[in-house]
C-alpha cells in the first residue's frame, strides 16, 4: 500500500472539506493525518459494513475539531461515505457535521463536545468492554483508542477519568496525544508547561512517545507495543507538527481557519494531489479500504464463530443480556415489588432498595458514586466492586470526581449498558457538561441526586441545593424526576429504564411517608392528582418529592377552615408537558388559584405559576443549620407555608 | 509553649463542636489538627486584631468538612470568636457554619465550597499578590497556605489550577496535603493510586513529605523550606492519620460522623483533657494567642511604616488603586465612552474595545480567557501577558481549563480586584461551580460569554449554548447582561463594576447594529422601552442582545401592517425584577400580547409570557450548518418570528 500517497490524499480531502465549507480547522487535519491513517489501516477492529458491530474496536476522536480529518479517514477506510457527503461538510442537515456526532455518522462512535469530554467517555467504553467481557466470558475484547490534543489534557475532565482509568488498570485504553505544542491562542508553554509523560506515569499509565508524527512505522510500532501492555492503560505521545506543510505550519494561525487559496496551491505541490475537486481518489480509497477489509475479515468471520456458539451454550439470562446489546430492551421494574410492602423509611434507602433490585434482576445496571455511596445508599449490595481482578463488579468507585463520573457513564451507555451515578444534588453542577452531552447523544444514563433540598441543614449553603433543579429540567432532552414516596420511585425507575435518554432522578435524604394515592403507574404521565378536592376546589397545589406530604397536609388542613384544595404531584415536569391539552386541563384546569411547593429555585415554575407569590421555593441560598431553623429562616417551613397559602386563599 | 497540650486543647475542641452540634466531622480535626497549629504557629503572618490587614498570609481551608478545626485554632490564635460562637458550630446564624464562609467568620478568607474549590480559588489568591506585588513594588508579599485533603486532589478543578500555578512558577503558594489515605466510602486506594509527588512534581511544583504529620518540628521544617523555594510553588504530603487517638482511627467510619461518648471518653483519656465542657482553656489561649502575636508584632509595625511611607511616595492612581484594596471604588464607566462613536461592528469586538478602555483606566480591573482570546477579543491590548516575570501583566493566559479560571478569578477577587473570566456560552457548563461559588461569596467576577447562541451555526450542538443562559440567571445572587449593543454594553460594564456580585456578560459573536433608542443608563434598569407604540398598542415584544435590532425591525413592518407593537430591551432579568411594581407596569403593562424573542432555551421566560407559544426561544439543541440554515431549521429566523407573531397578533 502506498502510504504516502493515501496520506496526502486523506488531507487534501480534509482541505477540501474544510475550504468548501468555509468553515474548519487545517491545522489538526495536515498536523494529525498520518496517526489516523496508521490507526485504521493497521489497528482499528473494525468492520465496514456493520459499523456497529458490537465488538469493533472504539474510536473517540477528543480533539473534535478534527472531524474533517476524522470524515475522511472514514471515507478511505471505505465506510458508508461518499464524496457528497464530504462536500457537505458543516452544513445544515449533513452526515458530516463540525464535530463527530454519534448516530448522525457512521463510524463516529461518540460525539466529541468541549475538549476533554472524549477522553474521558473513552474511560467508560473501555469500562464497559471490561465489564461485558467478564459477562461473556470474554467474549468482548475490543480496545478503545482516543486522539486528544493539549486542550483535551487541560482539561480537568479528562485528568479525573485518567486518573481512574489508572486507578482501574484499563489495559484496553490507548490515548494518542496529538502533540504539536500550539493552542488557538498561541504557543503552549504560555499556559502549559507539564511533563506530561511524567504526570501520566505518576497516574499508573504506561507512557511512550513516537518522535515523528509523519513516520508510519514509528506510530505503528508504539501502538504494537501498545497493545501487548497488559497491566495498565497507554498513553502515546505523538510529535506532529500543526497545520503540516502549510504556509502556515507549526503556528496558532493554522488551528481553526481555512487555508487561503495560495497556501492550498502551495500544499498541492507538496502533497502531489489535487485537493480542490475531491477527485481522483476512487483508486486510492479502494486500496486502503481493500487492505482494511483484509485485515479485519478473518478475525471478523472467527469472532462470529465464537459468537453463536457462545449464544447457543450460554444461558437464557445471558442470552438475553448479550442480545440486548444490540437492540432494544424493556425492563419491567413495577413488576419487581408488585408484593413488595414499603415501611415508611428515608427516601434515599427506599430509592437504593430498588435500585439493588433492579441490579439483581438486570445484568445491564450498574453504576457508582463519587465517593458517596454511604450517603446516597446507592451500593449494590449483591455485587463486588468493578475493579482490576473483579471486572464483573457492578459497584464503580469514582472517587471525588462528579465530572468524570458523568463522562464515564456516557462511555458505558454508549456501550450498551444502563448506568447510574449518585453523588448530592449540590454537585450536579460539577456534572453539567457531562449530562448536556448525554442529552446530546440520547444516553440512557440515570444520574441519582440524593440531598435535594436545603433540608440538608448543617453542612450549609456550599451544600444545599438551590437551583440544580432548575439548571436540570432546563437541559433539552432530559429527563428530571422528583418522587415523593416509593410507589413513585417505582414509577420514577420505570419510567427511567424505559427511556433512551438520560435522566435525573432526585431523591430526598429524609424520612418520606408513603402516601396512599400515589401510583407508579400515574409516574409516567409526569404530574396526576393525589389529592382529589372533596367538592368544590378553591385552588390547586403542584409539589414535588417531600413536599408532596406537606401539601396533602396543607390540603387537608384548609380543608377543615372551608377551603377545598387539590394536590397535584409532579414528579417529572417534561412528561407532564408531553402529555395532550385534555390531560392538563384535566389534572390543572385553568382558572383556578395555583399554588407550587418545592424547597428549591422557584425558576421554572412560571409555567404554572404566574405570579412568583404562589411558588413557596427560593430566590436565594440556604444556610447551615438544622433543617427545622434552616427552613424558618428562609419562610419556607411548614406552618409558613401553610398560612401563605391560606392568606392567598383568602 | 506547650505545643502537645495545645494542640490536645485544640483537637478537644474541635470534637466538642461536633458533639454539641452532633454534626461534623471528627476525621480531619483529629488528624490534621497538628498541622494548623504549627502554620498558625510559626508561619502564618496575621494580625488578629485586623483580620482584614491587606497584607496578611492567607489560609484556604479547602477541605472545607475541617471546619470545626479551623475554628478551634481561629479561636485559639486569638481571633475574635467566642466559646459561645464555637457551641453555635453549624446552627443557624452562628459564625461557625458547616463548611468556612467568608464574611462570616472573622479570619476565614475563602468560602471552602465543595471540594477542590478552595485549592484552585488559592491559585488565584497568589496570583493576586503577584499582581499587587508588581503595582506596588513589593509592598504585599503575603503567602497563599492551602489545607486539601484527596478529595480535593481527585477533583479536576485542582488540578487545572495547580497545573496553571506550575505554569506560572507561584512561589507563594505553599498546598500541605492532608494524607491520610481514607475517603469518606473506604481507603483511598479503591479509587486512587497515583503518585502524588511526582505529579506535582511534573506540573512544575516542588514537592516535599512530612512523613509524621504529629510532629510540630517536622511540618515546621518543611514549611522553613517551603519559603526558601523561590522559582516555583510547593506542594507538601503531610502524612496524617484520620480520626488519629479515636477508637475509629485510620478508618473512614471517623469521617463524618460525631464520635460516640465512650469515643469521647477514652479520647479524654489520651489528650489528657475535658473535652466536654469547653472549658480550662483560657491559659492555653492565652498562651498560643501571645505566641503569634508577639511573632508577628514586630513585622506588621514595619510594614505599616513602610505602607504609609509608600502611600506618601507614590503618585495618585497608584495610591486610589492602593486604597481601593480595603474600600469600595466605583467605577464611572459611562464616562470613559461620552465623546466615542461607535460603528456597527461584531459586538464581541465592541465590548472588547470598552473592555480596553476599561482597563486602560483601571488598575483593578485584569483578566484572561480559557484559550479563547481570539474568538472573545478581550485580551487588553496595553499590558503584557500576566506570566512569570512579568506579574504586572493583565492578561491571564487561563489555558483550556474553564474551571479552573472560575475559581482562579474568585481568588483574584478575594484579594481586591476586579477579574473577569471568557470562554464562550456553551463552555459557562464548565464554570458553573465557580460561578455558583462567587454568588455565595459576594465576589465581583464578571464572567464574559461571547458566541451566545445557536447562530454560532458551524461547530454543531456541542458549542451552541441553549440552556446556558436559563442556567444562569437560575442562579442566586447573580446578574446576567445581555446587552443589544454599544450603549447597552457600556451600560452593562457600568453596572458590573459598581455592584460587589458576580455577573455574567452574554455577548453576540455577530454584528449587531446599534439602536438610536438604546441608553447606556437604562441598564441599571433592567429592562426599557426601545420602540414605543405609535398608537393603541397591539402588543409588546420583549427581547435581548442580538434579538432587540430584529424585535424592532418585526414591529415596524407589523406597524406597516396595523399592528402596533412597543418593544422592550431586557438587558439584565434581575435588575428589572428588582425594580418598583410601578415601574414594572409602566414599561409591562398587563393585558397585552406580550412576546419574546431570545434563541436561546425558553426556560425562565414564563415568568413574563404564560403560554410558550409567544416565546420565540428553544426546548431542543441546535444543529451543525450555517447559522442561517440552523435558525430556519429550528424555526427561529427573522422571517419565521416575523409570521409567527404576525399569525398570533390576528
Amino acid at each position: 500500500m502506498n502510504d504516502e500517497r493515501i496520506i496526502s490524499a486523506i488531507k487534501a480531502l480534509s482541505i477540501a472539506e474544510i475550504s468548501k465549507a468555509k468553515s474548519g480547522h487545517p491545522g489538526i487535519a495536515l498536523g494529525a493525518a498520518t496517526i489516523l491513517y496508521t490507526l485504521y489501516t493497521r489497528h482499528m477492529k473494525i468492520d465496514v459494513t456493520d459499523e456497529k458491530w458490537i465488538n469493533r474496536d472504539r474510536f473517540v476522536m477528543s480533539a473534535g475539531h478534527g472531524s474533517s480529518l476524522l470524515y475522511a479517514v472514514l471515507y478511505m477506510s471505505g465506510f458508508n461515505l461518499s464524496i457528497k457527503d464530504l462536500k457537505k461538510f458543516r452544513q445544515i442537515d449533513s452526515v458530516t457535521p463540525g464535530h463527530p456526532e454519534v448516530g448522525t455518522t457512521l463510524g463516529v462512535d461518540c460525539s466529541s463536545g468541549p475538549l476533554g469530554q472524549g477522553v474521558a467517555t473513552a474511560v467508560g467504553m473501555a469500562s464497559a468492554q471490561k465489564y461485558l467481557s467478564e459477562k461473556f466470558n470474554g467474549l468482548l475484547d475490543y480496545n478503545v483508542y482516543v486522539l486528544c490534543g493539549e486542550g483535551d489534557l487541560m482539561e480537568g475532565v479528562s485528568y479525573e477519568a485518567c486518573s481512574l482509568a489508572g486507578n482501574l488498570k484499563l489495559n484496553n485504553l490507548i490515548v494518542l496525544y496529538d502533540c504539536n505544542k500550539v493552542t488557538l491562542d498561541g504557543t503552549l508553554d504560555k499556559s502549559f508547561s507539564e511533563d506530561v509523560l511524567k504526570r501520566f506515569d505518576a497516574m499508573g499509565w504506561y507512557t511512550d512517545v513516537v518522535l515523528d508524527g509523519n513516520n508510519v512505522a514509528l506510530i505503528d510500532m508504539a501502538l504494537d507495543k501498545a497493545k501487548r501492555i497488559k497491566d495498565r492503560p497507554v498513553f502515546i505521545e505523538v510529535n506532529t507538527t500543526i497545520g503540516k506543510d502549510s504556509l502556515l505550519e507549526g503556528t496558532n494561525k493554522v488551528h481553526g481557519s481555512p487555508l487561503t487559496k495560495e497556501d492550498i496551491r502551495q500544499l498541492k505541490d507538496k502533497l502531489k494531489i489535487d485537493i480542490d475537486l475531491f477527485s481522483n481518489l476512487g483508486a486510492l480509497r479502494r486500496e486502503m479500504a481493500n487492505f482494511i477489509r483484509v485485515r479485519n475479515s478473518h478475525e471478523r468471520k472467527t469472532w462470529d464463530v465464537k459468537y453463536n456458539a457462545y449464544l447457543n451454550s450460554c444461558d437464557d439470562v445471558t442470552k438475553r443480556f448479550l442480545l440486548s446489546l444490540s437492540q432494544d430492551k424493556r425492563y419491567d421494574v413495577t413488576r419487581l415489588f408488585k408484593d413488595t410492602i414499603f415501611e415508611d423509611d428515608e427516601l434515599r434507602r427506599i430509592n437504593g432498595f430498588v435500585m439493588n433490585e433492579i441490579a439483581d434482576n438486570y445484568a445491564s445496571f450498574l453504576g457508582g458514586s463519587a465517593d458517596l455511596f454511604s450517603s446516597t445508599k446507592t451500593y449494590l449490595n449483591n455485587f463486588g466492586d468493578f475493579k482490576s481482578g473483579n471486572y464483573g463488579g457492578k459497584n464503580i468507585w469514582f472517587g471525588v470526581r462528579e465530572h468524570a463520573m458523568g463522562a464515564f457513564c456516557n462511555g458505558l451507555a454508549l456501550c450498551g449498558l444502563r448506568p447510574f451515578a449518585a453523588t448530592f444534588l449540590a454537585f450536579s453542577d460539577y456534572m453539567k457538561p457531562a449530562i448536556r452531552m448525554a442529552s446530546l447523544m440520547n444516553l440512557p444514563v440515570c444520574y441519582v441526586f440524593t440531598h435535594d433540598s436545603v433540608e440538608v441543614g448543617e453542612d450549609g449553603p456550599t451544600h444545599e441545593p438551590v437551583e440544580e433543579l432548575a439548571m436540570l429540567r432546563s437541559i433539552p432532552n432530559h429527563y428530571v424526576y422528583r418522587p415523593c414516596d416509593a410507589n413513585e420511585v417505582i414509577g420514577s425507575w420505570q419510567c427511567i429504564l424505559n427511556n433512551d435518554k438520560p435522566s435525573s432522578l432526585v431523591i430526598s435524604r429524609s424520612k418520606c411517608e408513603n402516601i396512599n394515592t400515589t401510583n407508579p403507574l400515574s409516574v409516567k404521565k409526569g404530574a396526576y392528582i393525589v389529592r382529589k378536592e372533596k367538592k368544590k376546589m378553591n385552588g390547586i397545589i403542584i409539589a414535588t418529592g417531600k413536599e408532596v406530604k406537606l401539601a396533602i397536609d396543607v390540603a387537608e388542613k384548609l380543608s377543615n377552615k372551608g377551603f377545598e384544595l387539590r394536590v397535584v404531584s409532579m414528579p417529572c415536569m417534561r412528561l407532564f408537558e408531553e402529555q395532550s391539552k385534555n390531560y392538563h386541563e384535566e389534572v390543572l384546569p385553568i382558572g383556578y388559584k395555583t399554588f407550587v411547593i418545592e424547597r428549591l429555585s422557584k425558576f421554572g415554575w412560571n409555567k404554572y405559576v404566574y405570579n412568583d407569590k404562589y411558588i413557596m421555593g427560593l430566590d436565594e441560598f440556604g444556610y447551615s443549620g438544622k433543617s427545622k431553623d434552616v427552613l424558618e429562616k428562609l419562610k419556607i417551613d411548614d406552618e409558613s407555608i401553610y398560612k401563605r397559602i391560606e392568606k392567598l386563599l383568602k
